[in-house]
């Protein structure tokens, strides 16, 4: 393998392989970028078993890649992306020069770095599968900010770490939870395909962090196993979390006896203002709700108290409810416009957040049992 | 204790004074800031033992400071710090209200939170010992940049983890070492007082965070036991390392046969771009100069090797030296001007870098010795 490429373009082309990469992988392998050059292209893949990323960069006028002698090498990532962030000029070279020992030449700066044999890295199966859909790299962009915070954090059951893809009748369900939340994002999807998936959140974080930043569309592929997005010049695929999503259309309540209607931005800075108050590690807030006034407290037998007013108009019988400022706050920015609509079933009942501004988007909260 | 103020201006005072906090002190008690309302002016003080800040907030129309009633408190400096920056009001007010609970209110919110009781706040005495000297602000800065970075890490020699002060004959020498390495800034300096004192580092990076960031002049005063560096309206108390310092004058080299010119950047990025080969977690350089050429080398078994030719004049016989990369690294950036002199006696001898735009400061490091 020998090639030369433009500096700034390869570098910027290894960060999206290096996404996929954990630093501190137990298998060394994985710790690695394989770098392949072939029919005048570097093809970049980057993996750590759950997530695996593939780059490519066409020889352009831009990224100067001359490719003079194919081939592939296998560099740990971290070593790789010091190096060519660290060579004095613009264009770089890349050889092969004894077994895996690979030499990088800026201006007056040479490393000769040891390899790692390329037959020992897994097989990645990159092949497209029949079921796929496209769409607008915004609207999935927009998924992902309102769902997978909502995601489970705990490995008690696996399958609630990911987000839920259910596209059925024209209809694409997203829903996340971890039993004490829910959001859940519905569209209007047109399409012939359908599927019922869940993508773990870790990964849904990785798109964004990579495939959703450059492209406009997107291209989801998926079968039972792997669900892939693709752009022009890059794919991400994950595995699949296996096991039945919960139906969680029944935690749903659809008659409410209480509404409350507040400034988002209001609500976030109220509940804000209280984190520092915790029991138990947890913000707790409760909310004193009647057609006079809207209270806010959070106690702490060590710490203190704080009461606020909040400008907000309630409707209902009056209502003493209390629940997790952090679950409430997240729900709240996960929301989109300027005013937010809280409606409630009854005091130890899941309540439920939305907007007016995008009913596309619905959050729901547990409350939780207070003793004071 | 009643009084209103400013919430800007209150928190920008309190974040000086909290600067001496560590927020997981084992004394809860020196975790809080006590809060001094008296004779119209506030006292803030934060001590963690070791370092003690006083910050004074005299009444003026940009704090709006109104004491209606004298008192203090002392209260836990996280959520102080929580409270005044999330209030909700451009004047705040807080008030004992009973024992030591306290009310915070801002518009719409009101905190209150357990302070803690004053009279367990260890006596910090801030009186001024006579023995002082003024300098300017600018210039103890430059002091604290160039040598504080080479004290000790390690506590096995506790003197050696500050840098020494030692006034005499018109002279102020400021030297730190590690044992590994030495800075040595000498300035001019016309006084009738002297002294010999050791100022731990982590007291100094305090200086500069806090008391440089406002004043032109500070006047430093000490006696045997402490160090207090003053502006107008803070004064920060450092205790004084015991022990004496070592003599260091006989370490530096005053004869040298070999001299390498380079530009201070030049051999900072070039040792930079290896600082990813390690050796035992540590980057090891490899000088090999001659008239012909100057050559920068790192090299490990496990990543591989470096190979740099240095833009450098040198002259003297033939020198192969080596040494931690990032001590020369540090030394270099702790230097002024554009181009370093670097200094050598022999090959296993400790080397000087200077520069002649700012001839008060000298650096010295001592080679290691290598077997490859």
């Amino acid at each position: 393998m020998n090639f030369s490429v433009n500096k700034n373009e390869f570098f910027n082309n290894l960060q999206i392989a290096d996404h996929a990469i954990s630093s501190n992988s137990p298998q060394p392998i994985l710790r690695g970028i394989l770098i392949s050059a072939k029919e005048g292209q570097l093809t970049l893949t980057g993996s750590d078993a759950d997530i695996s990323i593939q780059k490519i960069m066409k020889a352009d006028e831009k990224n100067q890649l001359n490719i003079s002698e194919e081939g592939s090498i296998l560099i740990d990532a971290q070593y790789l992306m010091q190096i060519v962030k660290k060579l004095d000029s613009e264009i770089i070279s890349i050889e092969i020069i004894d077994g895996s020992l690979t030499k990088f030449s800026g201006s007056s700066v040479v490393f000769k770095i040891n390899g790692m044999n390329t037959d020992d890295y897994p097989t990645i199966d990159f092949s497209k599968p029949m079921n796929s859909i496209k769409m607008d790299a915004a609207v999935l962009s927009d998924i992902i900010d309102q769902t997978a915070f909502a995601t489970s954090l705990k490995e008690t059951r696996p399958v609630l770490t990911g987000v839920n893809f259910n596209l059925n009748n024209d209809q694409l369900n997203c829903t996340a939870t971890d039993s004490y939340r829910l959001a859940k994002k519905t569209i209007e999807f047109k399409s012939d395909v359908s599927f019922n998936i869940t993508i773990p959140s870790k990964s849904l974080n990785e798109v964004r962090g990579t495939i959703l930043m450059n492209a406009k569309e997107i291209e989801i592929a998926q079968n039972d196993k792997k669900a892939q997005f693709w752009s022009e010049d890059m794919v991400l695929q994950t595995r699949l979390l296996d096991g039945g999503y919960p139906e969680t259309e029944r935690l749903i309540p659809s008659e409410f006896s209480y509404t409350m209607k507040i400034s988002r931005e209001d609500l976030i800075h109220a509940i804000d203002r209280t984190t520092f108050i915790k029991n138990d590690n947890m913000t707790i807030n409760r909310l004193q709700c009647s057609s006079d006034e809207v209270i806010l407290t959070n106690k702490s037998q060590e710490i203190g108290e704080s009461h606020e007013n909040l400008n907000a108009v309630f409707t209902g019988e009056p209502l003493d409810i209390s629940f997790s400022g952090t679950y409430v706050m997240d729900a709240a920015k996960a929301l989109r416009g300027s005013e937010i609509i809280v409606k409630f079933t009854g005091e130890m009942k899941p309540f439920i957040l939305s907007c007016d501004e995008d009913t596309t988007i619905l959050q729901l909260v547990l409350p939780v049992r207070t003793y004071n």
